[in-house]
């Protein structure tokens, strides 16, 4: 046992550095173990406590977050001389070449002047309004940008109400738009209450960061595929993280099981992972998380709208005819919805505007909205874009039709790409990714795509994919139209010709990726059945159209 | 010497507790050792690395963040049924106590349903439509919100290119709305380019926290009154920070000079800070910075569209008369804004929308671009909100008008309160801070003005202002004429004789309290002068109307 103390004096660079080099003054000054002592969790809050060691070495002690006293200014003018003579650090130097590695790995990123034409959809024009290009990337998923109901209450709102809110939602800046759009993303979810954000990126990060923050020893685990926005969240909890393989419920579980079930524990997924269309198990992540006594926390961004008969995401649609049957009531069992503690999701693309929101129970909500820094320090999104996302989640939900169109013509692409051997990533969701597997390639037949078919398809890179499995990424939604696809499908071929990209055949023979070329690889069934594909809108409750405003008012026990 | 190595062994818990308890696998099992060590970040990075100690305490291993093999499944199995056998974590219990704990000392907050009218500023309507209110403490300072100009374009927009960009920048979500939007706030700030964030509380969290990730050893200089929005940044930096007593800038140089010139570092701070109305001297700060080699980020949150011939903040009001002359052209030396090299700002306060943004070199900007998760992987401002924006800056550039007419009317209500002997925190900005100095007076004081005289302002309280500084913050804006501002004094009045609120001479006695009732406090003069208020439109430089557009397309290198 001894030889893990010995072991950690040596890693820990301060016992280390502290015990040979401290012994000389000059070296201490030149050194950064002050610097390093600083950073340590528990040295820096005892030196700030103690201001250790002040007498011995003064640098040590001007660490501390605030000076100690105005009486060290002596020496500290002797230090001036000093500070002003160096020549200083090269700020513009480090900018350029941190862009420039970016350059010479193909990972540097043009944007694309894309002008999406609501009237044209899925048109868009370029710089010029003659340059129209047909755009077969955007999260769009269901045109709801263009709806006209959408836009029209949008204009509405924005003539009564104005531009803006004017202020966060403690100062101003909260108003009925703010109350019934969370009174809709509640009950689209069925959870007691809703919190929106000014983004799905600020919602992961504010809700994951909090729960590390506040709850003592949280553990947390995440998928490997998560998205940046819950990594980013994960990272500012600053508590123990473990990433389970993607989707690998049995490392999962060995994972929760080497902690005592009265742990804190905090299951961070997805419900449809986007750049690849992979599918999380909802009832089974549920059942781990009873088992070992963790919150589950679900990202439904890229599924909301286009799952579930009302499009509340996969997790609906895992009780799809209960659902279906209830309509905006709950069924008379504990559904697999019912069983998430914490459901987010983006009003950005399935619901056409912008902004983000997490659905939970009203004591969960209550203590994000008096906590949460990213939630209360923020100017309110405007009422023109809450009425609009309102509407959008009310429209789409009583319209299955436009989750069926989705699916239809996401079937009419897989095919006809299977068909001329072009490589999908299989997956039983929406997205369609092409691998290309190489960043440079998949820059120059995105290029290719749009300059010669008047196609866009923004070619994926790091950090959005892993680096190796780079690609085209194809999100066809209601408008996308067989005729649409056809010149799609010949175009993508085309590409493939002129660039000598792998085909399927190709990945076989390298032994496959990512299900591509792989033989054994088990491919999960399309979530929408055939039945369910088959189902009018007149197969939902028509109380699905009922406007739910207030009921969380009431519920809520908050005083708005 | 080795005295600080001693108590860095009695400090450092991993070193202290491997020695002694280690020893004994079965106390180990227990502690928290290991996740000490985890949260090391020399240790865990090095347990990760050598999976450190793996046979002697498996435990230890597990806490690495990713599980080694399966092969420990076997132990885990005994484990499982220790940890199913527990009683789970109380996560509603947690929630529950934390939120009684707001309650309980009058810092839980009510939101007000507050929908304020585009054609009746500044008044709202509460819940129901008949139910009015004069709105006094919004952020909508300029009244753009309500801009018919501001508000035909967003409709334009709305009906052309639909109500939500679709993508990320880098997928669908670019677009020439976002470019002209950020040439104009290039231009305003006279910067080569500019970059907008979902919100400004994201633009400062990105920036501040990607600079102490991506710059190694940067220390960050903290201004103590800085916004939340900062601070977050400033910990999501996980580097060293100093915070420097409230513009204290013998302070800020003590701290600076304590470091080689050759060291990075950053002075983060804003211009007005908006909850006592204060203001920094920029141009000292950027002495010091350059003195010490320093970057300096300033946040003109509060600022923008108030200052300044222009309405590009207090970094353009320090050179006021050059650059009204100079129009959108710069003047012939290096002004103050000039010298500042991070400028962000808010499109949601005098811009009248939504969003924030960051202005600065081009370099600097394209690195953002590049490497900022919160820039990166997050849905773009719908086009109409880019486009309102836009329009705003641009009416805004050419009205000093409304600059004016809002400094006059701050000047009205603050000589009627201090006639009152209403107690202000003195400052030379336009922010009216009543002092309250209790949490429930100062949501009473809120309730009464309300419910009795029908004006809105709302109880600032914790985590907003520091506990015993509560206040009324008031917001007077052009449409805020004398009339209303004369119901508003006597409102207040009354308000105060009610809850026999203590008014100056009561502070004065109580040997006052943030300038307020301090005969020795000394109050910086305004920031308009007398003769910045008597200039008028047509003293600007007519181009400053001129689109801009394209101009950073040309200079920027970067293929948009």
């Amino acid at each position: 046992m001894d030889s893990i103390a010995k072991q950690s004096v040596r890693i820990c660079p301060f016992i280390n550095k502290a015990a040979s080099s401290l012994r000389n003054v000059k070296t201490l000054k030149q050194s950064n173990v002050p610097l390093m002592a600083q950073k340590c969790p528990f040295m820096g809050q005892a030196m700030q406590k103690a201001h250790l060691a002040t007498s011995a070495a003064p640098e040590v002690a001007k660490m501390s977050q605030r000076a100690t006293s105005a009486s060290e200014s002596a020496q500290d003018s002797v230090m001036v001389d000093h500070a002003t003579q160096d020549s200083k650090f090269d700020y513009d130097g480090l900018f350029e070449h941190e862009v420039r590695k970016k350059r010479v790995d193909k990972s540097y990123r043009f944007f694309n002047n894309i002008n999406r034409l609501a009237k044209e959809f899925p048109m868009a024009h370029r710089q010029t309004e003659e340059d129209k290009v047909t755009v077969w990337c955007s999260n769009d998923y269901l045109a709801l940008s263009k709806n006209q109901q959408v836009v029209d209450v949008m204009k509405r709102i924005l003539d009564k109400y104005g531009a803006g809110a004017g202020g966060t939602r403690n100062i101003a800046g909260h108003n009925q738009h703010a109350l019934r759009l969370e009174a809709e993303v509640a009950a689209l979810h069925k959870k007691e209450g809703a919190l929106v954000f000014s983004s799905c990126f600020v919602a992961n990060d504010a809700v994951i960061s909090l729960l590390g923050q506040k709850l003592k020893d949280l553990v947390i685990f995440s998928d490997e595929l998560n998205h940046a926005s819950m990594i980013v969240g994960i990272k500012h909890a600053s508590t123990t993280k473990h990433i389970f393989k993607h989707n690998d419920l049995d490392h999962l579980e060995q994972l929760l099981a080497s902690y005592p079930r009265s742990t804190p524990k905090l299951i961070a997924f997805e419900s449809v992972y986007s750049m690849s269309g992979s599918v999380a198990d909802i009832g089974k992540i549920c059942d781990l998380a009873e088992k070992y006594g963790a919150l589950t926390f679900l990202d439904e961004v890229h599924a909301v709208g286009l799952y579930g008969p009302h499009g509340a995401g996969v997790a609906e649609h895992c009780d799809f005819e209960s659902h279906r049957k209830a309509g905006i009531a709950s069924p008379n069992y504990r559904t697999v919805m019912d069983r998430v503690d914490m459901i987010t999701g983006t009003l950005g693309k399935s619901f056409g505007t912008v902004g983000g929101y997490v659905a939970g129970s009203l004591r969960l909500i209550d203590w994000l909205r008096s906590y949460a820094p990213g939630f209360i320090f923020t100017t309110s999104l405007p009422p023109a874009v809450m009425a609009g996302a309102a509407e959008a989640i009310r429209f789409q939900r009583s319209h299955l039709d436009l989750r069926q169109a989705q699916q239809r013509h996401t079937a009419y692409v897989k095919k006809g790409l299977a068909d001329l051997d072009i490589p999908v990533i299989p997956n039983p969701s929406h997205i369609v990714p092409i691998l290309i597997g190489n960043p440079d390639l998949a820059r120059q037949a995105s290029e290719i795509l749009m300059d010669k078919h008047r196609i866009y398809v923004q070619a994926i890179n790091f950090p959005t994919v892993a680096r190796g499995t780079e690609r085209l990424r194809i999100t066809p939604t209601p408008g996308h139209t067989d005729d649409l696809s056809d010149i799609l499908l010949e175009a993508v071929d085309d590409v493939f010709n002129t660039l000598q990209l792998p085909r399927v055949r190709d990945w076989e023979m390298q032994g496959g990726l990512l299900g591509v070329g792989q033989a054994e690889y088990d491919a999960a069934p399309n979530l929408w059945t055939q039945e369910q594909l088959q189902l009018t809108n007149g197969d939902l409750q028509p109380n699905v159209k009922e406007p739910i405003i207030d009921l969380l008012e009431v519920s809520s026990g908050i005083r708005y």
